[in-house]
């Protein structure tokens, strides 16, 4: 039941939390020896602050939870590939598992040659179509 | 007299403040119409979150104080080279100028191949050795 895809919903619903603000609609979840230790969606727009992507809220919110800045035996689920600003903070956090939706060919880490931390295990492609669906979605409406 | 020089050492005064709390010694300074609008320094041990280094808090804090998240007629003082993070979160925030003091080869995000957003001036080497040895003081006495 709890598969990658069961989680990966549960950031689809935070991304379309941030698209009723009108925000890019990128959404994440944490995930730690089966539970969810935090949830978060983009709201660089809502607070003003280009720092505020949902993977960056999300990596403080679970470091609080867990009492500790490094995430080991967590699982991060995220409809939108990192950017630069965070593929570097979830190297500094040594996240065991990264798990993307949707590929950012632009802006995403991956086509920048940049690595996240070497314990970190990564797959990509989970629920591709949708994660990439709601980002599409809202770009072209912005236009 | 509201030289490079003299914003870097209100920033080396930041980076002082993160030493006597244990911290890796970085301190940053943002001055916006020559005026100062955000001071911090690195507090990701005493906040146990990745992401409390001085110039993403810096970033959070002048953008609050502008009321907007890009950092237009904005200069930040830092004391070492920022990391891919602060890298990342500095192109988003579109900042006009950055003055760094001392290089950091390994973790810093020159020679990574990472570039700042295309409108950002970039100074290096300002007040280098002061911000260079306290930093390596601090890995010293760690050892």
């Amino acid at each position: 039941m709890f598969t990658d895809e069961y989680f990966m919903k549960l950031a689809l619903q935070e991304a379309e939390a941030a698209l009723e603000k009108e925000e890019v609609p990128v959404g994440c979840i944490i995930v730690s020896n089966g539970r969810i230790i935090a949830r978060a969606h983009n709201l660089t727009e809502t607070l003003n602050d280009v720092t505020a992507h949902a993977e960056m809220q999300a990596i403080t919110s679970a470091a609080n939870f867990l009492g500790g800045k490094y995430l080991q035996n967590c699982t991060m689920y995220v409809t939108l590939e990192p950017c630069v600003m965070c593929c570097g903070a979830l190297n500094w956090a040594q996240i065991s598992k990264m798990v993307i939706g949707a590929r950012d060919a632009q802006r995403g880490f991956i086509n920048k040659n940049l690595k996240l931390h070497p314990k970190t295990e990564i797959v990509t492609g989970v629920l591709e179509g949708e994660c990439s669906a709601i980002v599409k979605q809202f770009f072209k409406t912005r236009r």
